[in-house]
């Protein structure tokens, strides 16, 4: 469940931090409520703008990862991506996605609204934040899960289904699976299911419909030899994808520590301090350990493993950001770190083409930070984890792939050979990202 | 008017939220007065900071969409633009603009005073917030409105007579015509005038100020041909323009968050939630928009037109993001989509030259956002918002027009053809912008 | 000392904020002590996030400044020092740094202890924020000083001795002579040095290791002639650049602005608001003089002489941003600008090869700036202030020189010639930055 009645009650574990519930609860009285009321609503609003940023550091990644004859398209996807998202986010994902949070009497499976808008009781500030405050760091979560998607299916996938696919994740498929957990649902309820911010909820989610993507898509022509070689297609702008994963990082402060859902208790704002170090400490981690590998099995620094082993980190860290201490998060993220230096030749090996490494990062890292959650925090177990991880992943898996495939043989989802040789860029928007510079 | 007092009356506008402003006046003792004056000045400090981040969003935008060859005249242009408003601002600006605000009695047109400096009284939290907290706000909104103006003009402007006119607009024009409405004046006065965060007092002034710089200047050799067809000459690095649109649209939860001026209630914050939604969704709409006309005009996506899109839509909704509901915000975005695609086309006939589309998503935009307050704010009339437009429109056309005019023949402002053809980076900077990649 | 307890006893000094020690006393009363510590620890968070974004301010000023060869490796190198430097700082650094803060008894020297963790008095709010909060600003800081290193050795030095040496400078060298001050040790205690964010404790620092690494390392090949002339060597992607410089003015206002330390009174955010305008004018000062001063002595604006000078007045106004008035605000930041102007002549004269010009715009606006403080806060002297450059650079100089040294006739520091041609890119991480594009 992703409110602020049970986070305030989890705030308890920690570094140290061990606010007791019932300090919480007498130290709402310290802060009025309506001080506690805006410290609330600001959690939600600076973190989610910083969360909001996150869509231009996928977007800077996913641009200097493909080649350059791809990079307008990249662009524009990421950025139709993001304000898709929050329209379909306030149609019908926030009424799908958190009932509990609406005071909804619901099945736990599923739950159907439209149009969401914000219900504020004048003058009454024991809700603890603004209705509107909420759906607009749940709405910036909302668009992450479908940048994943883009950057693995990149330079091949036509414009316009590539965007009717989005349209239903981020509408439909995210909050459903969401609200499982965060809206109170079956997964919650039964099995103790615990995913802070979203490993699972929101990067796995990415991940899974990514990779379903990719079956049904196939690879680049010409990246897989017919006796197994690869042929390295290099990213073309590697500083824009350094970029990229600067702004991921920094918006991941927004990520994990906004999903604190609360700032109004000095407990809460100790427990976000908590979370940022954590999710520094885990990126870092798993940059280092990347470096490190890449450099000990391929001879060489690798610049977008160490990018990706960042990510890892990042990614791993999610699903409890709060529990750890700092050594156990330095793990958490090395394991991210380990995750993606040897996942990436193993997909190779599969043929599964992921331009930017976003399977590694997204889904692998996201299943390990969601199933090692209890080693910190033992209100959740390994039984439930794995149930939220296999129901989760299995839903996403499924409907993408029936839809991918609904979308193939109807309106057809891959670019022509013709096109893809050419560009995407030249042969969907009519133009090319760096018009003047020549190409070898 | 654009302070604190009045704004905290208008706070029971809005989504639902309906804090009255009765309510508003009691809530005032919940938080005490030393802690909504921290709040207050931390809205003016975060908010100020996204609105500076923006003068690097203009930066990349038009860096992104001029050619090679000029991109780091553009570059330098941005960045010094953003300077130099702040010193002007420091010196006369803020004097000239905010009368009101400094408690003086004034005529309601013009307002002369030099060299600001801080006035709190000491332990004295009476008048809300930090008076530098609100200079500094006000301060990186000055430098928007010339930010806008360098686009239009790139790749054929000198840049001294430039940043001559630069320091007069920031300087001295855009705080009369601000002082008009936000600084008490006749505007606000005897006119009821309403512009919540610009979208007539600082996008219309900027796309004014262009307009007439436009005419003056001409357009770049080679973009039209005699028989009236268009060179295309395309940008020349398309994912770091998306950047910009994405670094714009962050800075915009400042800009129009930010205007609330207030955030030491929980109404106050409950508006800023709201803004940061419709401000989130008329961008998305205009974006969307855009993308789907101008694939049904021209057969292609037009991501340049995509990210006219996002940013027309957020000029439209600046004039009034807290009153509209979310489906008034979707469709006050939406035709500022409509507006920059069909716009672009029309200015070529007229062989107006605006390098970067900056007068169709800023001028025209911001008309279209002023003149529709009433529709959704009812403390506004479509007469009174007329008359804003027109008169702020005239006096900033035709001072600059002036002030173009006489920049023309006293130091000249136009490259000659032969530094134009080299581009201006070599010309005017002796460098490149990318002294290594071959050109076509 | 760099503590909330001593900080709030000088928010009385600056622009005419003038709140007595007194007034802050009884302020505390005002603000409820629960409420005060959000807001200091919330100063903290955010600022820190700010200035964590200054990493990816100096990864693109420096990838745009070097040569497109070694535009991988330098985004590399400073994604990795941030990571590290982190891990470091937990590791060893901040209690080195810090033992003041912790309580202990030192010896104002040097204090060692292993490994940080957060300590909350449960329900405690009397330390006035948070101990993770605090501790992730400081760590954010220790990144700082390596960024400047990476970019005067760039594209000759090889990663990984690169690597030990930032591992040392940020985990050990950079926390003991910040401790010497920030620290309450003997700088502090025995002659009143003043350094406010970090002129020469974080910049100055990173400038005197920077410099001892040109010394033992050399100029690129043939950056100079054997008759002394120069071969100028322009930066690869201006736009990028300029991109940086944003990104850095922009956490610098997390930088200054969060060394107030503390947000939980009101002459707090009133002098976090003064520090905000006078880094943004110093700045700007900075910026204007430079491009005045280039166009006089060069007869054309320099855009990177332009960024430096923005850089080069925000270092000067750091050991002192709340004291001054805004005129001595623009002369301490003029006088930056003024200094990167003329030293990049000089230090080519002297061949030292200082690739992005961090040495004029960290070090000697570093000494500049602190030795200045004087003259607008009174509570330091002419003296003290020349005894902590002195001391602070002696120390730093001499240790980098050794260990550079020795790094150098253990391992190598240097690139054979053959992989220093070909770009470091190529040779240590066997990719391209823009592998697409022909060069010239």
């Amino acid at each position: 469940m992703r409110d602020l009645t049970k986070r305030m009650t989890r705030v308890g574990l920690g570094l140290g931090v061990g606010a007791s519930a019932l300090l919480v609860a007498s130290a709402a009285y310290a802060v009025d409520d309506e001080t506690a009321y805006i410290f609330n609503s600001l959690n939600f609003l600076m973190h989610g703008f910083l969360v909001m940023w996150m869509a231009a550091g996928f977007c800077m990644l996913e641009s200097g990862l493909v080649r350059s004859k791809s990079a307008a398209t990249i662009s524009l996807k990421n950025i139709a991506i993001y304000g898709i998202a929050g329209i379909m986010f306030w149609l019908v994902g926030y009424k799908i996605m958190y009932p509990g949070t609406m005071g909804e009497d619901w099945n736990g499976y599923f739950n159907f609204g439209l149009i969401w808008s914000a219900s504020d009781p004048e003058g009454d500030f024991s809700g603890g934040y603004s209705s509107g405050s909420d759906w607009f760091f749940q709405m910036v979560f909302c668009a992450t899960a479908a940048s994943i998607v883009s950057g693995t299916l990149a330079e091949r996938i036509k414009i316009w289904p590539f965007m009717v696919f989005t349209t239903i994740l981020t509408g439909i498929m995210y909050p459903i699976t969401g609200s499982w957990e965060w809206g109170t649902g079956w997964l919650d309820t039964n099995f103790g299911f615990s995913d802070f911010a979203g490993s699972t909820l929101v990067h796995s989610v990415g991940g899974w419909a990514a990779l379903a993507g990719a079956f049904v898509l196939g690879s680049r022509i010409g990246k897989y030899n017919p006796d197994g070689s690869v042929n390295p297609m290099p990213g073309s702008m590697l500083p824009l994808a350094t970029l990229g994963t600067f702004i991921l990082w920094l918006g991941w402060f927004g990520f994990n520590g906004g999903s604190q859902l609360a700032m109004g208790t000095g407990a809460d704002v100790a427990a976000i301090s908590n979370i940022y170090i954590n999710t520094n400490l885990a990126a870092a981690s798993g940059l280092v350990v990347a470096m490190i590998m890449s450099q000990i099995l391929f001879k060489k620094v690798d610049l977008s493993i160490a990018l990706n082993g960042a990510i890892g980190g990042l990614v791993s860290i999610t699903a409890e950001p709060l529990a750890p201490t700092i050594p156990i998060a330095l793990m958490v993220g090395a394991v991210g770190g380990v995750i993606v230096t040897i996942a990436v030749p193993i997909l190779d090996k599969l043929r599964i083409d992921d331009v930017v490494g976003a399977i590694p990062a997204h889904l692998l890292c996201g299943i390990w930070g969601t199933i090692i959650v209890p080693f910190s925090n033992d209100s959740a177990t390994y039984y439930g984890q794995a149930v939220g991880i296999g129901a989760i992943g299995a839903f996403t898996f499924v409907v993408s792939l029936v839809l991918w495939l609904i979308l193939k043989f109807t309106v057809g989802i891959r670019a022509s050979a013709e096109d893809e040789e050419m560009g995407l860029d030249k042969a969907e928007l009519g133009i090319e990202a760096y018009p003047e510079f020549t190409r070898r």
